[in-house]
C-alpha cells in the first residue's frame, strides 16, 4: 500500500499544509492538487460536493502524490466507509462531542478487530495497492472535529480515544458553540478567549499523543498556528481563493479605468 | 425580452469587463457572476466544459444580471444554435478566417430572413422572456475571433459582414498565427509587431462600425486595452485566478514557516 | 439576507401555494419556478432526486424569486444541513413521531445556541447574502411532517417544540398510518375519520401558534384546505402534472382520430 | 433485431402518434414513454439535452416498447451516428435544404454500400438484438426536415432521395423561412398560405412514395393533420405539457381562493 | 404489480444466480442484465455508485426482466426507502448484528402496519405497476447481511425476525469479524471454521423458514454453495470480471509476442 | 512535457498493445489503465461516451502512466481539439478517405505553422507539463483510420500526408466498405481478400515511413498482427471483455448446477 505522506511528514517534524475543496469539480481538484499542498481535503460537509463527484475528484488527484482526505457530512457509517472505499487517506468528521461519538468514529474507520469498517476497498485497492486491506488501519488518518461547547467539556476523553489520530478544530463553529452570537462568524479568531480555547485543545491533544489540525482563512494565521504547534493547518478553500482573486482582479481593472460596472449602471437587464 | 446590458453599456460609452469560465461547474459560474464582471463567458472551446454542464452554468448565472455569453468550440451550426437556445446572450466563435466564414457565423446566430438559425428557444424563452423570438436578433451579440494570419489578411472583409456585432482577438493564437514559434505563447503581448497587429484590427473594426474585444491575462493589460479603445476586455479566467491565488497562498505559508512540502520530501507516497 | 417571502405572505394573511419537484432536472425546476407558485419544494425523499442535482435545481430557481424549500429523505443531520447550505429556505422533514424527534429536527436547522447546525453556508451565502449567518435562524422555515399514528398521538408535544415553524401533513402516509390498508393510497382524502384527523392536527398547530401545511393532489382540494385554514398548500407535483397532461393529450388525439396505438396493435417490437 | 413498430403501424394504415422530449431526464423519458405514444423523440436540437443524458433516456425508454427516435442538432455525421449507436430507431434531421444534403443525411444513416455509416453498434446491439447490423438499414427511419424556403423550392428532389423514409415539417421554422416575420412564431398554423405549403409538401412526399410527419402544438391540430394524410404527428412536448398543466393548476387554485401570489405581493425576496 | 421472479424461482426449487454491479454506469448495468443472471444487485455500499447513477442503472435494467436489487450502504432509513422508490425489488442491508437492527431493517422495507416505510413510489409505480402500493410488501425482498461475530452470536434471533425474507453472507467481512487478521481477506473461504460458520448460518435460516444467500468469487464456489442449499448465490462482480478478463487478454498477448510492456520499459512518461 | 511512451516503445522496436474504452465511466478507465496495456484509447465514436465523461476518464487514467488516446467521432475540428486540450496524447480519426481529409486531420492536431490547432491547453498543461505548447506537436500522435473502399484507393496519397504519424485499420468497416454485405461483420478477418487488403495497407504505411495500427477482437489475432509488422494492436474493449467474462461465469455456474435461468422459466416478471 502507498504510504501516507502526512504521517511521514509528521514523523520528521514537519507541519502539514492542507488544501480544501468546496467546488464539485474533478478539474479544480486536479488544479489544487498541483499547487504545493501536502494534503488536500474534499469537503462533503459544507462543500457543494456529493459522493459521486467526490469520487471523480479523488481519481483526478491520484496522479498528484498529494494525500487525499475527505471531510464527511456527519458521523454516519455509510458515508464514512464510502469515502474510504473511494480512496480517502484521511477522514475528518464534524461535530464529535464526546468519547462515545469519538469511539463510533474510530470504529467506522478501522477494520475488525479494531473497529467495524466493512471490507470492500473497491476503488482504493486500485489506487493504493492490492495489499490495502492489510495496511489501511495504519495509514488512514482519523480526525475528530472539536467545535462545540460540549466537545470542549469532554476534550480529555475524546483525545484519549484509542485509534484516533488527531483532532481538527473548526474555529467558526467553535466560536459559535462557545460564545453564541457574541462575535462575528468566521476563521482566524483574535478574541483572547477563543485563542485560549484553541490552544488548550491543542495542548490536550499533544498530551494525549495525538495530532491537532486547525482550519485557517489566511497563510498568516496558518503560520501562527504552525508556530503554536499545530501539526496540520488548512489555508482557505477553492471558493474563497477564487472569489478573492476575481474580486481583486475586477477591482484593479475598475480602479485603473475608472469605469462603472453594469450592475451600477443598469438593473433588470442581462 | 430582457435587454442585453453589454449593448446598453456600449451605447453609453463604457468599456465592458468580461469574466471567463473554463471549469465545468455551475457553482464556480455562480461565484464568478457575483464578482462584478459586466458579462461572463463560458468557454466551451478551450474550457473543460461540455454542453450539458454549460447549460447548468447558464441557469446558475441567471439570477446575477450579468450578461451570459458562450465561446463555442468551432464554427459548427449545431453547437452555436444549442448555446443560444440554452440562454447565451452572445456567441464568440473561434478561428474566423474570411468573409465567407463570417457570413456563416452570422447566419447561425440570426433567425430568417437575416440568417438560418432554427427556431426553438426552449430554455431561453423562460430565462429571457416569451417574446424572445421577436427581439433576439437585436439583443444577441455575435463576435468573430481574429486569430490567424489569414484572418488578418481578410480583416477588412470580415469586419464588414452584415450582422456581425464585433470581433474578438485571441492574442495567444494570433501570435502563433502571425509569427509561428518566434515568441512565447500566451496573452498580454508586448512585441511591437503583435501590438501593432492588435491595434490595426481594432481600428479596422471601429472603421466598420463594429465593436472589438480583447482577451487579457491581467487587469493592467486590460486597462491598457480599454485605453486603446477596446469595447470589451476579458481578464484572466477561473482556472488562472484559482491557480494563482492557491500558489500565492501556499508560497506565503512556506515562506512564513520555512517548511518544505511533501513533494520535496517524499515521493511515491500519498 | 434575502427575506423569506413565505413568512411575509403569512404575516399578511395569505395562503402560500407550494409547487413540488420530483424530477431530477434543473430545467423542470426552472420551468416550475416560473408558473406562479409562491414556494417550490424539491423532494429529495420520494422524488427521484439526489443531492447533486438538487443543488443545480436550487441554482436554476434562484432567479425566480420563488422561495426554495427541500423535503429531506429522513431526520439525518448531514442531509438536512447540506440542503440548507445549498440554499434551501425551508426544510420539510418526514416522519417526525414525537417531541424528541421534533427537537432533533429543529436542532439540525438552527445555529447555536438554538441548535447544533454547523456553520459553513458555502453556496447560500452567495445566493441569499453574505449576512446569511446572522439572519438564517429567522428566515429558514422548519416543518415537521405528521404522518403516523404515533405522531398523531404525540401531536401536542410536537407542535409545542420551540423553534418549529410548522407541521406538514402527508395524507397518503397519514392514512396508511392511521388505518393501515383500509382505504386506497393517495392524497385528497374524503374519509370522514381522515378529514377529522387532518383538521385536528391543523387546529392543534394553530393553537400552538405555528403554521400548518397540507399536501394535495388537486387545486380543488388545496382550495378547500386553504378554507379550512391551512397556511401552505401543495398542489400536485411535476410528475403528476406531466403524466396527466400527456395522458389527456394522447387520449384526445386517439378519440379524435379513432386510431389505435402501437401498444394495442403490436407487442415485442419497438 | 426488434422490429420498428412505426413501420408496422404504417403498413397497416395507422397514423403514428409521436411524443417529444425536451427535458434532459431519463425519468421524464420513462414517464412519457408510458403515456400511450407510438413513438417518442428525444430532441437534441432544441431540447435542453446533450448526448450523455440522451443515452440514459434511450435506456430508460427501452422497456416501454415505444419506438425511440432522436432529432439530431444538425446534419453532422458524428452526432447522427452516435445517436444511432446509442439506440435510436429513427433520425429526424433539421434544415435539409436540397438533394445533396438529403443524400448526405441518408448516407450517415445507412451502412455501406447504401451509405457511409460506420459500424459499431455498441449499445444498440444489446437493446435491439445482436443481428442489428444485418437489419438496421431496413428498420431505422430517416426523416429530413423541410422548414426553409430553399427546401420548399427543392422539395421534389429531396423527396426522391433514395433511402429517405420520410420528410418532417417544422411549422415554426417553415413559417419563418417562407414569410419571415410576417406571422407569429409557433406551431398549428392557420394562415392559408402556410397550410397550403404544408399540404403541398405532404402531397409531394406521398407522390414520391415516402412518409410525411408534422410537428403540432395540440391534439386537435394533430388530428386534422392525420385527416390530411400525415403518417406521423407529434403533439406538444414535455416542456409545454408540464408548463400548461402547472399554469392551469396554479390558476385554478388562485381563482378558487382569490389569493394573490408572492410575485404580485413581494419583490426582491425569496 | 410485476411479480418478483426470485420468489417464483424459489417456489419451484431453483437456486437464484445473482449478478453484482460495482461500476457506476447504466451501460454496464444494461450489459450485465443481458448475461443470464436471474437477479442483479447494484452495490451502493462498496461499489463506486451513488444514488443518482444507481437510479439510471435501475432504469437501464428495466427492459431485461432481471430482478433488480440494491445493497444499501448501511441501515439508514432514507437510503433504503429511496432505493425502493427508485425501483429495487430487493434490499440487501449490510452489518445487521442483532434482532433490533433486523427489526429496524424490516420496518424500513415494509409499509404500515408491518413497518414504517413512507409511501411515495414515485418511479417504481411506473416500472412495476400502478398497484405497487398494494403488493410491494409481498414482492419486495429483504435480506439482512450476517458478517460479524456479534451477528453470529445473535443469529437465532435475527433469522426469526418477522418480515425478513432471508439472510445474506459476506464471507470477507464474516472472516474478518470471526477471526480478525488470521486469514487472507476475500471470498470463497476454505478454512474449516469459516465453512462451518457459513453452513451453520445457512441451517439456522432454513430452520426459521427464511432464505439464505452467499457472496462468491467464482462459479465453482457458487455451485458448491448451491449444493449446500443456498437459495441465492452471487458470482463475482463487474469490476472483477472486467479486471480478470483484461488481465488475461493482456497476458495472452504478451506471452504470444514475448513483448515487454511500456510499464517495464519506461517510467515517468505517458 | 511528459514524453509519449508509445513513440519511445516504437523507437526501440516494440509493438504497442492498446486497450479500448467504450463504457462512460472514470472507474472502468482507471481499472483498464492498471491491466498492463501500453496505451488506452477512449472511444468517443462508437463508445457510449461523450465529452464530459471522457474528460473524467482522462483524469482517472493520469496516474497510471499509460498513454491516453481518444478516437474522435468524426473529422470535426471542435471535437478533435477539445479531446487534445482535455489530455489525449493521440487522436484516432475515423473514415479518412483521401489526402485532403488526411491533411485536414493533421491540421486539426498540429499548432501553427504546421496546422491550425487553436492554442488553449487548459487541462493538458496541468497533466502533461506547462511546456506542453512547445512539445505537443512532437509528442501527440495522429492516426487516420483506413476503412472504406475510397480510402484504399487513395491509400498512397493518405500515408504520405505530412505530419501524419500512422494509419489505423478498422476491420469491420473495412470489410463492409470493400465487400458490402458479403461477409459477417466484425474483427479478426480470415477472408483472404480482406487479409490481403490489410497487409497492403500496412506495407504502404511502412513504405511511407509511418506507423500502422490494427483493431483486433482477440489476443491471438493481435499477436498475428504484431508478427505481420503492425506497430500498434488493440485487443477487444471493456464491453466485450465484461460481456464475455460474465457470460462465461454464468455459463459455468449453470453447467455445474444444471439450473435453469429465470429467463427460461418465467417471462413478464422481474
Amino acid at each position: 500500500m502507498i504510504a501516507n505522506n502526512v504521517k511521514r511528514l509528521w514523523s520528521e517534524g514537519h507541519t502539514v499544509l492542507n488544501g480544501w475543496l468546496s467546488v464539485a469539480s474533478p478539474f479544480t481538484a486536479e488544479i489544487m492538487a498541483a499547487q504545493g499542498y501536502d494534503s488536500v481535503t474534499i469537503d462533503i460537509q459544507h462543500g457543494l460536493v456529493g459522493y459521486e463527484t467526490a469520487t471523480t475528484m479523488l481519481q483526478a488527484m491520484r496522479a498528484s502524490g498529494v494525500t487525499p482526505m475527505v471531510r464527511v457530512p456527519w458521523l454516519a457509517p455509510g458515508d464514512i466507509m464510502k469515502a474510504l472505499d473511494a480512496g480517502a487517506f484521511g477522514i475528518i468528521c464534524p461535530m464529535i462531542n464526546n468519547a462515545e461519538e469519538a469511539r463510533q468514529l474510530v470504529s467506522c474507520v478501522r477494520y475488525p478487530p479494531l473497529g467495524t469498517r466493512s471490507f470492500g476497498p473497491t476503488r482504493v485497492s486500485f489506487s493504493a495497492g492490492q495489499d490495502y486491506g492489510q495496511h489501511a488501519d495504519n495509514e488512514v488518518l482519523c480526525f475528530a472535529m472539536i467545535e462545540t461547547a460540549e466537545a470542549v467539556k469532554n476534550i480529555e476523553a475524546i483525545v484519549n480515544t484509542p485509534g484516533l489520530d488527531g483532532i481538527y478544530i473548526g474555529p467558526a463553529d467553535l466560536t459559535l458553540g462557545l460564545t453564541g452570537r457574541t462575535y462575528r462568524t468566521g476563521f482566524d479568531r483574535d478574541e483572547p478567549e477563543i485563542v485560549a480555547a484553541i490552544q488548550q485543545i491543542l495542548a490536550c491533544a499533544h498530551r494525549a499523543g495525538i495530532r491537532a489540525g486547525l482550519h485557517n482563512g489566511s497563510p498568516e494565521y496558518a503560520a501562527r498556528a504552525a508556530q503554536w504547534g499545530f501539526d496540520l493547518v488548512t489555508v482557505s478553500n477553492d471558493v474563497q481563493l477564487l472569489r478573492s482573486a476575481a474580486t481583486a482582479s475586477v477591482g484593479q481593472f475598475r480602479q485603473l479605468t475608472g469605469a462603472a460596472s453594469a450592475a451600477e449602471v443598469h438593473k433588470g437587464g442581462y
